[in-house]
This record gives C-alpha cells, sequence and structure tokens, in this order.
C-alpha cells in the first residue's frame, strides 16, 4: 500500500529506527504496493536501516562511560547491536538468493559469530536473576535478593536439623550466584575483547559498506512479487511445519510432566525433546524478520515470548543440576537445586501449554 | 420413588452388600418416596447395611491364611472394613441429631481410631509405589522395579561423575524404600495388634449391635423429608461453602507454581496451603455418604479421585522432603529427593487443576 520514495532510491541510507525489537509497523513499503516494486527495492532498504543501527549502536557502546549510567548503556547498545546483528543475519540467510551469496554467507558467519559472543554476558545475568527468583520464591523469603542476603544463613546452622531446607536453598544461591557471576564475568571479558578484534572491525566494514550499498544478485531486479515474496512465504512455511512437527497435542493437557521426565537418566531428557522447540524459536524469529522486509506485521510476538521463555528456563534448569554436580556440597544444597532443577524445567512445560495456546489462537484466526 | 419393605421394618437386617464402595446405584429407597417414609426407614437400613458389611469384612479377615493369597485376602478384607467404618461413622456424623447422641458420639470415636490404625499400612505402601514409580519416570529405568533393582548402580560409581543423577535417583530409591518399607511393617503389626485388642472388640461389640438395631433419637421418628432430608442438604451446603472458599480461580490457570510455592521454606508451605483441599475431600465423602442414604446418587466420584490424588501426591512429597533430612546422605541422593519432593507438587498442583475443572463442570450441569 505504501510505496514511498525510499524503495525507488535503494541507496539512500533511511533514518535510523531508534527501537528496531519493539517497532513493528510497517517502515518499508509493502510487497503489496503494486506488481511494478522490484524485490531489491525491499530488501536494500531493510539491510539499509539494520546496518545503520548496527554502526549507531557500536558508535552509542564507544562513547557509553565507566560509571554505572554508561555500563547500563553499553549493555543496552550491546543489545540492539546484536538485535541488528540477528535481522541483518535472518534477512541474508532467508533472501540469500538475492544477495551475492559468497559475500552473504561470509558476513552471516562473521554476524553469527559475534551475536553469540555478545550474547553470552546477558544471557548469565538472566539465568542468574531468574534462578535466585525462583529460590526466592520456593523459600518463601520474599524480597529479590535472596543470593547474598541469604548466605549468612547457610554459614548459620547444622545441614540436618529442621531448618536445612532453607539453609540448602540459600547455600543453593550462593554456589549459583558465584558460578554464574564468574562465567558473566568472562563473558564480558570475551565481548570487550571481541569488540577490540581486527575480526570485529572487518564486520563492522562489512557493515559498513551494507549501511550504504548492498551487494545484490541478478534475480533482485526480479519483482518482489516473483522472487523476493515467496522467499517470505518459504520462511512462513517452513515455522509452520516444524510447529506442526511439535508435540502440541501432549503440551495441550497442563501437568502432563513432560518436561521433567527422564530428568534424572544419565542423559537427561531435556536437551533431546527441547530442541525442535528450539529450533521452532528460530523459525519464528526468521519468519518475523521477513514479515519486516515485506512490511507485512507479523503477530507473532506472544509465541516468540513462550519460546523466549521456553529456552530461558531450559537452560537455568541446565544450570542447576549442573551446580548439583559441584563436589563437596552439602545435601542440603544438592537437595535446594533438584527442587530448582524440576522447578526450571516445570516452566518449560509451562511455556510450551502458552506456545500451543497462543499458535492454536492464531491459528483459529487464520481463514 | 422406591419404597421397598425394607423402609418399614427398620429392624430387618438388610443384605450385605458386595461392594459398597462402588455400588452407588440406589439400594435404599429414596426421600423422595413419599411425604409419609419417616427418617429412621432411611437412616437405620443403612446403618444395618454397613454394619452387615463391616462384620462380613472383619469375619473374612479372621479366615484368611497365611499364604500370599490369604495375605491379599486379609488386605482386602481391612479395605473394606475401612470403607464401612468410614460410612457408619460419617452417618453418624451428618446424621447426629436422630441419633443416641451419646452413643453416636463414643462410637465415632473409637471408629475414627479404628480407620485410623488400619489405614496407615496400605497408606505407606501406596506411598511407596508412588514414589518408586515417581522415581523411575524421572530416571527413564522404564520397569516398575526402580528401588531394589537400581541399588547394585548405587554402589557401583563416586557421587560427582555425570552418572551421578541416576546414582542418586537409585540411592534416593533405596532410602526411600527402606524407610517407608519400615513405617509400613509397623503399621501392619500397630493392626494386627488393634484387631486383637479388647478395645477393637468393643467397637465389634457396638457394630453388631447397629446390624440389628439403631440407638436412635426421639428425632428419627420424625418424617424424612422434615429431618433426615434438611440434614443431607447441610452436608451438601457445607462442601459447596467449603469449595467455594478455595482458590479455585488460581487453580484454574494451569502451571501456576502454586503447590511447590515456599517449597523450600523452614516451615514448608505445603501443609497450611493443603488443608482447605484436604477438608474438602472429608467433606465430599460426608456428602457422598449423606446421599447413599437418602439414595440419591452422588456424582462426584471423579472430584473425590482427584483430591485423593491431591492428598497421596502432598503426603509423597513430603516423605521425600523427610527422606532428605536423613543424616550422612549423599548429595546425589538429596539432589533427587529434591526433583521427587518437586515433582510431586507438581501433582498436587495437577490434582487442583483436577478437581476445578470436574468441579466447574458439574455445576455446569446443575441448574
Amino acid at each position: 500500500m505504501r510505496n514511498r520514495d525510499t524503495a525507488s532510491r535503494p541507496r539512500t541510507r533511511p533514518q535510523p529506527r531508534p527501537d528496531a525489537e519493539r517497532d513493528t509497523s510497517p517502515a518499508f513499503p509493502s510487497a503489496e504496493g503494486g506488481p511494478d516494486v522490484l524485490s531489491r527495492e525491499l530488501l536494500a532498504p531493510y539491510l539499509h536501516a539494520q546496518a545503520a543501527d548496527f554502526l549507531r549502536s557500536l558508535r552509542l557502546h564507544r562513547e557509553s562511560g565507566q560509571d554505572p549510567q554508561g555500563a547500563a548503556d553499553a549493555a543496552e547498545a550491546v543489545h540492539a547491536l546484536r538485535g541488528s546483528a540477528r535481522r541483518i543475519s535472518g534477512t541474508l540467510h532467508t533472501f540469500r538468493p538475492l544477495t551475492d551469496t559468497g559475500w552473504a554467507d561470509t558476513l552471516r558467519a562473521e554476524l553469527a559469530w559475534l551475536s553469540g559472543t555478545l550474547a553470552r554476558e546477558h544471557a548469565y545475568a538472566a539465568r542468574l536473576t531468574r534462578l535466585l527468583g525462583a529460590l526466592n520464591r520456593l523459600s518463601g523469603t520474599g524480597g529479590a535478593d535472596a543470593g547474598p542476603a541469604a548466605v549468612p544463613a547457610a554459614r548459620g546452622g547444622g545441614a540436618e536439623h529442621p531448618g536445612s531446607l532453607t539453609v540448602g536453598a540459600a547455600r543453593a544461591g550462593a554456589l549459583l550466584e558465584r558460578q554464574l557471576t564468574l562465567a558473566r564475568t568472562r563473558a564480558h571479558s570475551a565481548a570487550l575483547q571481541a569488540l577490540g578484534s581486527s575480526r570485529f572491525h572487518a564486520v563492522a566494514d562489512a557493515v559498513a559498506l551494507l549501511a550504504s550499498d548492498v551487494p545484490l544478485g541478478p534475480a533482485a531486479a526480479a519483482p518482489a512479487a516473483e522472487v523476493l515474496a515467496p522467499l517470505a512465504v518459504g520462511a512462513e512455511q517452513r515455522l509452520k511445519e516444524a510447529v506442526a512437527a511439535l508435540p502440541l497435542g501432549r503440551a495441550s493437557h497442563p501437568y502432563n510432566a513432560e518436561a521433567l521426565v527422564h530428568g534424572l537418566a544419565p542423559a537427561p531428557g531435556g536437551e533431546t525433546q527441547d530442541a525442535p522447540w528450539h529450533h521452532v524459536r528460530l523459525l519464528l524469529r526468521l519468519h518475523r524478520y521477513a514479515q519486516e522486509v515485506v512490511a507485512a506485521p507479523a503477530s507473532t510476538l506472544p509465541a516468540a515470548q513462550a519460546l523466549d521463555r521456553h529456552r530461558d528456563a531450559a537452560e537455568a534448569a541446565t544450570a542447576a543440576a549442573s551446580a548439583a554436580r559441584t563436589p563437596r556440597i552439602a545435601p542440603a544444597t544438592a537437595y535446594a537445586l533438584g527442587v530448582l532443577h524440576a522447578d526450571q524445567r516445570h516452566e518449560v512445560e509451562a511455556a510450551r501449554f502458552a506456545f500451543q495456546q497462543v499458535w492454536q489462537r492464531e491459528a483459529a484466526k487464520t481463514p
């Protein structure tokens, strides 16, 4: 419907979008704009905008100070940088036949390395928050500071008196805090190192090129309706097929106890049974980005949030099980970690139920 | 509708009903049989029949041999004995104003002692089966013999290698088996001792009197529609009020994580939050027995089963937590018990969800 000037001037640099993650309103001409719209007239402006966002976030990160506000700004900049990197990478994946594929494949691999490296610090911090929150809930200590605040109690009493459950929870919190804070600090150093590396500078250079000039292939000159739109439909199709293969029937029955099944097996079943859900999470994201390119609003946010929660809970459950393998921990600590593990696997199951509900609701709307 | 001869001959001893627990078809004249039916004409035959069942079960128990079949027969006889004792006691409670209250109160107290003593053996056995079944499911060992079969593995390896989760599950199973088998054996001896005691013989004598002659009060001579029926309605009213006070709204949201909240607190919240549900379970039973007296079929069996499951899971969760306080257990054992505890608390939550579903469905049927 909207066919703005930018569509016919692919080399024009669009204004940076202040919040690319949340803004899903159509900022680019729709594929329905007319049969004359060329594939590159949709693809190039989107990549320009994402590249500009990437460079702006990078500048903000460099300008952030050393004070607490600066650290918060830096974290936000890294968050935005990851969002842009994911969008560029996802778009180059879905619309690969329209690009200079050799160049696109190289950039995608480098962006994957960058996203992975930058994601870790935040993931460890979020995981710790989730686990301490759950321990708080489980031990009824109320406030948001179960970890450090509860540590003195852990030193006070023996392991076998009636209050040992709380002692165990406090010790488990202290153990998780130690382990995940260490992992987070290492991830922070690794991220800083990555951002200062020559490898990263090469990525930034490639993205800078993308901000003004997208290396496209001959197919990009074909009408969007003939080439770009079918590629976007392909992304949606892959998503739908992967969802159809999920055990949604089982997930629709609350308390099916599926997520914790084999939770104490030598090779915990969690990772195997989680994989198809994690895969749908990625396909959902690729679908969303493809919809952004064709400027069709995708109503998949609740589904994506359910699968984010699924992923977070699954990883938190793994962290609790992993902490329980720490040598020389007290039985009460191990007990608390067992409860915590099961609690998070229950969250995994709840997230699947939520996804199933959202998906069926959306499916019911579609004619 | 049915107003059989027995109704006008309250002292006639009805035929023993072979399966009083499952048979909810109207075996006694309905309160709707007519305005002429007296309260005692409904109450006395019901108590006669239950007393006869009690005495028959007692005889079967005495006649059971020492071989395995005999032990199974004895267990079944005790089960039936408990069912009759509960029905007599519940009926004397609900219809107390119709009875010789001094006599009724004494018998009820003695039947409560007897039921409690006889229930324990079966409860420990069922709890062990439930917990070993859950451990089996959690450790993915398949078969129904996780306990003893898995014990050799527990002796094989160290506590901290990657397989320690399974080792922990096996050790937890062995620990629970030891503790609950001991408790069961003690309960068995206590039950045998009780059945041979002079206190029990006094109860049996009182029940034998009941089989032919119910000590009733003057109110029993009033029309059933005026006295007995309102008492039955009162039982239903108490049930409905107690259900209305349950957090059914919360229970209707699957995965509300309520059952495990404060699961690691010094005074685990479980017992406090479970109490109103346990209370409804008892009121549901009293309502069912009152409906049996007025010969109105009560469609509350699924609701009762959900609350039985609620009670069983709550007690199993407590047993797992209690086993985790055993001195000198390995961390892997404690971890497995923590997972098991949380698993059973999820079962508690699932049972509440099931009860809520059943109750709303029944409520929707009632105009």
